[in-house]
């Protein structure tokens, strides 16, 4: 990037007109402006403990904050008039345990025709930062005031921090709105754009707190650098630092984030020092085809991320998980939590749940620390976050085996989401007494259509951990959908587990107490219902535990008596 | 890595009774030690112009070097005993061309039971460089002595550089034997070995000439960490510097490269100045699986290799080019010419061309360069090897088109190898004029079995090349048997290409004049015999040019009349 500054003010008077929207256009979209949209969840493609969209298409992830009341807010890149990307809005939901979600009215509307909001993060301000006003380029009038911040009066005030993508002047801009309720409704600043480099590819700034100042990660995508900005009060930022052309490039950066994550040891499981993570998405490009997301392991020192080596690293082996974004607001000694976009460029506008009036959904929340994990030293491990808390008293099915070789076969077609929370744990192994195929496989079958996704490892043979879903009928003919994925687990040798949530059209697999992670779209024809877990060839003393808990929809209670989610109606006025 | 050089000797009495032995050792080969071994060439999967052994499980290529004389060696990982991985040798095979291959007697076996000689590198020593002697450890006993080297009275002695594995002892050493007669017999070093730091995973040492010294490229392979040493003669290592946990680390690094490459214009062709390039190839753990092949831009100043940038890159984006080793001798001006394994661990020991009577093959030979392209800026731009001269006089079929949209269908069914070099060029493309869905497909097909390949570029919809092998029915039930390939290409806008090399289960392709490759192969139950070519919503203006070209058997003028190709069995006593 030459002369990033230099260009900063160079579209300005371009923009001028358009900023004097009031961010409240919305020519195409067919729904309600102060109501949340309806939504059918009763699909069989329907996830039924992920979050979805009540209709329309979604993307990223955006804004995502925890409350100082405990609720969660996701927003989410939203076309609400078709199921295709496009047109793109704000959507807005609110969980207090991240799984049981309220959908909320739509957040943030483009600003102008042919504008989109595009993807972007928000943060609270309890202590008003806003208050200390600097005209809008630092750079050249730094000038101190005392106008009063956004919220002087309150201490839940939230800025939501975003890219406006301006489709008729081929510009992306960064810009900010700000909620005095919350974050429910946003009043659009009128000092926007606060950063505008005069490109058509530079979005998608996640702002989180670093001392005394805020800090913004943003991409300029197709020169593949993320440029680090600071500021004192969310309006007026300087650029600091680039950090540029690291790792697998793709052709294009997107979504990036930036934050202080904790360290545990990988056997104890004892805290260790914080290190700080900087994750970058990138599409299309990804060695699997598309989109996915790799990160960096470093310190940041206020301006400048330095890693601590030049390994790449990849948060998912499968293909659907992209643009994850982590929460603002998790204390930073607790595991961090992101939710990612559970979806692929390649193909994500031709998935058939097109026909239950929805295409996309999100991954799970996920709880995530670095861990120094065998062999391949340290790793971003993942865990879907406080899943057990959508447990039921009892497990749906268990079963012990201390031999080589075992298997349990479950049922599940009475759970009526077609969910399951699942965990296998092998241990007593001993990496030089296998048989000669030492294997922990499993498969999810549709008794009805014959269809099915299945996995396993290999114990010897190269630590190969492998996940198919060639099995299943929905997109096998599309040039894009990959059937396989697989990954080096190289475990500690004696103990090994993997746990799953299955949910009707999607599989997460958390490898290894999470150092290897998968995220997996699957369409079948007819539900899957039947799970069959075997081990074979293992050491003699090894011990199987195989647990299975049915899990009920989170989106069940949400319905009204004609099956419809229509959200928090009452709320907003 | 930790006192690399601390623990140099600590292995070298429990390996002195090894090293008594001659280096002749071949327990548990059938074949003859002295003639080549023969092969039969006319199976149905058999490539026709790839290498491929005779018989057995070949896997990495291995002291690739090209002789004053203009012959091209290839030697390679060779088990003779049996078509899976193991009991290491190094086979032997020679060329004029780089296709038509003249198997040679086994060149280098086993030394003691239990033991291999695993991948490594040969150099010609024309001027006897190994004449200065220095004892074994310089570090300790700097002593100069003027014994004469390997060749006193000759300018085309061949040294070989590579590890033995030594499986009783559970350690790997960098081991040297030197060739009178231009690299077809070895005699085993004395001194052996060479470097020994008493680990388990140390291997594939990769020699070239920088100024007046030998520089080696070797792994730690678990450490993920390339050691760089120099050396006056071949015989007596400086441990120089590391280059450690770069790029992806899979789960190990293998067969490293580094050399001087050409850089080239992308528009222009016009040559720049030689950059260097490492390469290192890991396995298990590739993003799609299993083995894969990463590289690093940078420059060696004779001890250190300086990235140009903290990016990584992979050499092929399919699932099957692996091990890729360069020529020796090519001088550093001209393209460089590396040949890889065409296969991946995670299936290599159980693709069907064992009921052939072998498993696995090489690519076709690849000439490279450094190109500074579209967007995505400095890459490996690869082009199969003078193939035109493997051109009969006349095309099988071409065809040039001036429209949006247009097709060629061939049938090559008389064309007895089933072989086919191909381009396919478009050209005058207005990236802002396409269609909706602006394409260029094309598919190999059976018409016995409908089994099929096919590929096919978006100039539209994030700029992906794809490439599927779903069609086919060998191997599809296999877990690792990935189906789908793809890269993101942003071409230039205004011309496209892609260059391929069908051979009877290999298909290589070389995307906007070689920025991306892919090798794939493939197992179809019958010949693919048709191949079919379409334009869709292209640009008006457009122009698309194929042309075909059937291609001889390059083995099939080395078959006796029993069918039987039996090698040079003349020039060995």
């Amino acid at each position: 990037m030459k002369s990033i500054i230099g260009s900063c003010i160079a579209s300005f008077s371009l923009l001028a007109s358009a900023q004097q929207q009031t961010g409240n256009f919305s020519s195409t979209s067919p729904f309600p402006t102060n109501a949340p949209i309806p939504g059918n969840y009763t699909g069989a493609l329907r996830p039924q403990v992920h979050f979805s969209p009540p209709q329309g298409f979604m993307n990223d992830p955006n804004g995502m904050f925890v409350g100082k009341d405990g609720v969660y807010h996701l927003y989410y890149q939203l076309n609400p008039s078709a199921v295709v990307a496009g047109n793109q809005h704000w959507g807005h939901a609110t969980s207090k345990d991240l799984y049981h979600w309220d959908n909320q009215p739509i957040a943030l509307y483009p600003p102008v025709k042919n504008s989109g909001v595009f993807s972007g993060s928000a943060v609270t301000d309890p202590n008003n930062t806003s208050g200390m006003f600097l005209v809008w380029n630092a750079l050249i009038h730094p000038i101190t005031n005392t106008i009063p911040g956004f919220f002087p009066d309150q201490d839940n005030g939230v800025v939501a921090i975003f890219t406006v993508n301006y489709g008729d002047l081929s510009i992306q801009t960064q810009d900010i709105a700000y909620s005095f309720d919350g974050g429910y409704t946003f009043e659009w600043y009128e000092g926007n754009p606060i950063i505008d480099t005069n490109s058509a590819n530079f979005r998608d700034p996640k702002v989180s707190r670093y001392g005394d100042q805020w800090v913004m990660v943003v991409t300029w995508s197709q020169d593949f650098v993320i440029g680090i900005f600071t500021s004192p009060d969310l309006k007026n930022w300087t650029h600091t630092s680039n950090f540029t052309e690291h790792g697998l490039l793709g052709a294009q950066y997107e979504c990036p984030n930036l934050l202080s994550i904790p360290t545990r040891d990988y056997d104890t499981g004892e805290p260790g020092e914080n290190l700080d993570l900087l994750t970058i998405s990138l599409n299309p490009g990804a060695p699997l085809g598309g989109s996915v997301t790799e990160y960096f392991i470093g310190n940041f020192n206020g301006t400048h991320f330095n890693t601590i080596d030049a390994a790449t690293r990849l948060n998912d082996f499968a293909k659907d998980n992209y643009a994850g974004q982590f929460f603002y607001g998790i204390p930073a000694d607790e595991p961090q939590i992101d939710i990612a976009w559970a979806s692929n460029w390649q193909y994500t506008n031709r998935v058939p749940t097109a026909s239950e009036g929805f295409r996309s959904i999100m991954s799970v929340p996920r709880a995530h620390y670095l861990t120094n994990a065998t062999r391949i030293g340290w790793v971003l491990a993942t865990e879907p976050y406080n899943i057990e808390a959508l447990h039921p008293n009892t497990t749906l099915a268990e079963k012990d085996w201390k031999a080589p070789n075992g298997s349990l076969t479950v049922d599940f077609s009475n759970v009526e989401s077609n969910a399951l929370h699942f965990s296998i744990d092998v241990s007593n192994l001993n990496n030089t007494a296998y048989g000669p195929n030492p294997t922990l496989n499993f498969t999810f079958t549709s008794p009805v259509s014959g269809e099915f996704i299945r996995a396993g490892f290999q114990f010897a043979a190269d630590n190969a951990f492998w996940l198919d879903r060639s099995g299943t009928h929905g997109m096998s003919d599309d040039v894009f959908w990959t059937d396989k994925f697989s990954v080096a687990d190289i475990y500690n040798g004696t103990h090994w587990n993997v746990e799953g949530v299955l949910d009707r059209s999607v599989l997460e697999l958390f490898v290894d107490r999470g150092v290897h992670a998968a995220t997996m779209l699957y369409y079948p024809e007819s539900p899957l219902t039947v799970l069959s877990v075997a081990s074979n060839d293992l050491s003699e003393e090894a011990e199987v535990e195989v647990k299975v808990w049915g899990l009920e929809s989170t989106w069940g209670a949400k319905k009204g008596s004609d099956g419809v989610v229509r959200g928090n109606v009452t709320t907003m006025s």
